[in-house]
């Protein structure tokens, strides 16, 4: 399968995201016992727009035949490979808190591109500790064993205070990608990848949306 | 403070996600001591665009002076009232696994907008227990603790499957507004509020970069 780094680099950040729903989508109709799909079925069962959804399906690379459509299984395939789904990732969680912990319980993360292989915390209760099959260790060996298995990705799930810091420890030991879930604005050096999954944010927007509708029932 | 309903409706979902990055930022530089800061300011300290921060700013309806900037502790009240950040508002959780019960150990989610007041599952093993002060409730107890408390969030930390029934049930005791954390395409009716927290959806991005990334480094 093709995989030109100058076309791939023009996603729009909105397709990559409605790929995973699309996938979701045709797992169902696998799991339904359907072999064919066209992107006219796919945008009537989720209510999207049906050239939106060929547009983002056509980026995987894969081509169908007009009104034939895709056979399931292959386009289940050319998502994965593109989301990169089928070659996931290492990654050391950073903060083995509530949120954490919740992280490492994500099974299904190892399906979806990325598997957390190892924990770190600085609370001396936590360290030693199993969650979910993992032990977590010390901080201060984070960046040893990021240089050693060459793991990419970092996933911080620390108090906001610590964020910073953690980064750079990660980016010291050679990760590559940061996903972030403490609360925090990150600096990484240009050229790292970093991934903010910020809560307030998305409250701030919820928060937000509710007033207004609100002030529009009033 | 005005709040035009018209207005409100056309802010952007991006500023809309920067102006918690200010409100932190601001908070920080209360903290600091400083008692004004202008837009070029807190551009410079984030590193973004003092037109963009400016926009952003003036979304919320304060007034700055030219040259002079903000009031710091002004400015921070402008956001929170903008946000609703000042008026939390009660929602339920549904879902008492580890994501819902690290989401009721966030008790900053009550600065930001919202506090979980109670938690329900279907897990006969987790309902009568106590997760951070909230005992976990029969699923089917929703429709009427939200019916009774009039209240308008709900959150779904459930397994994909039981997503949809979860959000009906909530939609049928009046629930105005989902936090929807379960890895599936949820349907609303109209002038609903949804906001999905999918971290598969970002897995699929922080993934997908990674390999770009990878591709150019070859």
């Amino acid at each position: 399968m093709q995989n030109n780094p100058s076309l791939r680099r023009e996603i729009p950040e909105a397709s990559l995201r409605r790929l995973p729903i699309y996938y979701r989508s045709l797992q169902g109709m696998v799991a339904a016992g359907a072999s064919r799909v066209s992107c006219a079925d796919l945008a009537r069962v989720l209510g999207l727009d049906p050239t939106q959804v060929r547009k983002d399906v056509e980026m995987t690379g894969i081509v169908g035949k007009p009104r034939v459509g895709y056979a399931l299984d292959e386009l289940v395939r050319w998502i994965e490979n593109f989301l990169g789904w089928n070659r996931p990732k290492d990654a050391v969680l950073a903060g083995a808190g509530s949120l954490g912990s919740a992280l490492l319980g994500y099974e299904r993360f190892r399906r979806h591109g990325m598997q957390i292989v190892a924990a770190f915390d600085t609370d001396p209760e936590k360290i030693g500790q199993r969650i979910h099959g993992r032990e977590v260790q010390p901080l201060m060996f984070l960046p040893d064993f990021v240089r050693q298995h060459k793991t990419p990705v970092g996933v911080i799930a620390t108090p906001a205070a610590a964020a910073q810091s953690v980064a750079d420890l990660m980016v010291s030991g050679g990760i590559r990608a940061i996903w972030n879930f403490a609360p925090a604005h990150i600096h990484l050096p240009d050229g790292f990848i970093l991934q903010n999954e910020d809560l307030y944010h998305s409250l701030a927007s919820l928060s937000f949306k509710l007033e207004a509708n609100n002030a529009l029932r009033r």
